[in-house]
């Protein structure tokens, strides 16, 4: 493990960051805009959900990235800028703000909303809150990392300490997550930072795949959103060799992202609308990993394994269900099931049947917060993880009235 | 429309069918056992779940199936007799038992259970049982619609009545749904009977293909069963000439299948765990009926859409977003969306984009029971309705804690 430190977007040197609430939501406690600047315009990647609905922002960055740089993120919360008119030119209308405002140039600008789908984005509050965005502007990420918050309980961020050709590198991100949460080769919204040196293609590289691994493998409900995007910018200020190529630089840098989206990954799921609990599903010994993926995702996307899990139930049987119709190859027959949590561990099931146990242990190992469901499949050497949470009474009300 | 009649399994000549409380289930006041029994031996068919955890009766509905024929069928509720040692001994000895009390051979029995997953059967109730429920046989279906149930809140029969050849025949049916629905190639638990005379591969025939617009457009939660079938019984009473070929006869035989079926499956959708709303989804001018099919499958599994519609909050941006994570081809800018019900029909994205609408005239259409999301795709002549429900807190609550 690489050394984890406080902090978010603003770990890495040259980025400033700033959440305002400017007037875009109702209540006046809820931050609704979030800025984060590169000191110098730095290589950056993206990757954007596959949803055929895709918010008007994402149009606009695809644009702004297509030369492999950008300076600037600027995120809005509380309106989506999806199906609604004037989409585009709002999108566009927040990158000329942030021009006017710090410099940056518009086309260098990555733009982000998150909220009800639908409605049109005002970009005047925005205009109004852009001086007081600019002026507190800081090193500290905290006001950011709020400000991209929707129905999330608590702000997402951490960085992530390693070191290439003798240099300190930092990568640090943030995250929203909650509901509409079930990335298809994208995901949420994550920004990410880091001063490493990259090239924009390896960083590009390097993005699409660990997303493969990490969110991608993450569900709240099933519902891939129409604003899903991760992006990072690398502004190269920690000094090192630039990484160009695949190497063991390269490789550093793909594990100091691998912890630090996993653990983005985790605060998600854990932090699903209405969740009590985090779920992660761990299978190992299957064909292959795409069968193990298939697998961890459709135990963690089962409405009743979920319920369950909210009941802390040990309800084995509709976690063989959900392993039954993930649409894939598994010997049911040699297959094991347990749950792990901090207060122990129990097998419930060997060999595709009921096996004895005690149902007072399980309940106190399902009654912690964080809840592992542990697969064997013993039918090769496939293994992957998935996260997810449990489906409670206040998911539904949340999304029960969601817009009011 | 073909006439519909109170009744459902005993409706058509020559079945007689009982229900009671054996004992599987610890609550006296439910029933849990369930035997229909034709006076004459009757061509058969069935379509099972394609989940790869299948049921033990499953196995031995297969073979007992395997000639075409069959007179009997028993039903247990309160254990599913899956991933439990012993289970098709057990599932043999229900059969037995049926042929031991009433004379029609275990070979001609079609057996099934539904319940809880992952403990075992214990066939001595049901022995205790038998002379009770054979004792009670009559031509009054309500106590074998009961008999089926788990956590659904009422029973679900019906009867249509058609003519072929100038008799009058009728085919009658009952269902057990509730949780765990979400058929794929095949279903819940469906038990149909008709006095009709078909041969055994019509009569599979017209199942197979009745289904896949059926009970597989039906949803209450995306988990699909371990237990699903549906099967059915054609004793011939009626004295029509058989049906043994495609043709007039054929048509009329899958128009009142297709009645019953339909009305079963709304039965199972608007009383599926938790619900206080049936929702179809509709969809027409999609580019071919299986991208129609699958958009309306995505809009009715939606958890965001399905938590809206308990909200009655017109939060059409869902029905956008299920639609563009369908995985089938959907021109986004010439769809449009209204929801309708008794209370009358509002059209409230076209386009692609939301249009200004009476919020309060939405909120009184959605506070009905039954709501229509009408989705118009105005992209060639593909349609499909779905049927599902709404997501309460009453979902979590029945399966936080399902066991006990």
């Amino acid at each position: 493990m690489l050394e984890q430190i406080n902090g978010g977007v603003t770990a890495p040197k040259g980025y400033k960051a700033n959440g305002i609430h400017c007037g875009i939501r109702a209540n006046k406690s809820k931050k609704d805009l979030a800025l984060v600047v590169s000191e110098k315009r730095a290589a950056a990647a993206a990757v954007y959900t596959t949803n055929l609905v895709q918010g008007a922002p994402i149009a606009v960055c695809r644009e702004h990235l297509a030369d492999g740089y950008a300076q600037a993120m600027i995120c809005n919360s509380g309106i989506a800028n999806t199906c609604a008119q004037g989409g585009k030119e709002a999108a566009e209308a927040m990158c000329r703000l942030v021009e006017e405002h710090t410099g940056v140039s518009a086309a260098d600008v990555i733009v982000a909303s998150t909220g009800v789908i639908g409605q049109p984005l005002n970009v005047e509050p925005i205009k109004q809150g852009m001086p007081a965005l600019v002026d507190g502007l800081s090193t500290d990420s905290t006001a950011a990392a709020e400000g991209i918050m929707t129905t999330d309980t608590h702000r997402k961020e951490t960085a992530v300490v390693f070191t290439i050709g003798g240099k300190r590198c930092v990568i640090g991100g943030m995250a929203k997550g909650s509901g509409m949460i079930h990335p298809n080769m994208a995901t949420m919204l994550v920004f990410l930072t880091t001063d490493c040196a990259i090239t924009p293609a390896m960083l590009q590289k390097a993005l699409s795949a660990d997303i493969q691994d990490t969110f991608n493998m993450v569900s709240v409900d099933g519902d891939t959103s129409t604003n899903d995007m991760v992006s990072i910018m690398a502004n190269g200020l920690a000094g090192n060799p630039v990484i160009d190529s695949e190497g063991a630089d390269f490789d550093t840098f793909k594990a100091a992202l691998r912890q630090l989206t996993t653990y983005l990954c985790r605060q998600i799921a854990g932090d699903g609308e209405g969740a009590t609990k985090l779920l992660e599903c761990r299978v190992a010994g299957a064909k292959d990993t795409d069968t193990a993926k298939r697998v961890a995702k459709a135990v963690i996307c089962s409405s009743l394994t979920k319920s369950a899990m909210f009941g802390a139930d040990a309800n084995w049987g509709r976690v063989l269900c959900a392993i039954g119709y993930a649409g894939v190859p598994v010997n049911i027959a040699k297959t094991a099931v347990s749950f792990k949590s901090a207060a122990g561990e129990i097998c419930v099931c060997q060999n595709g049947e009921g096996i004895p146990f005690s149902e007072e242990q399980a309940k106190k190992i399902l009654l912690e917060d964080e809840i592992e469901i542990i697969i064997a499949l013993q039918d090769g050497e496939g293994a992957a993880s998935a996260w997810g949470c449990d489906l409670t009474y206040d998911y539904v009300k949340i999304n029960g009235d969601y817009r009011t």
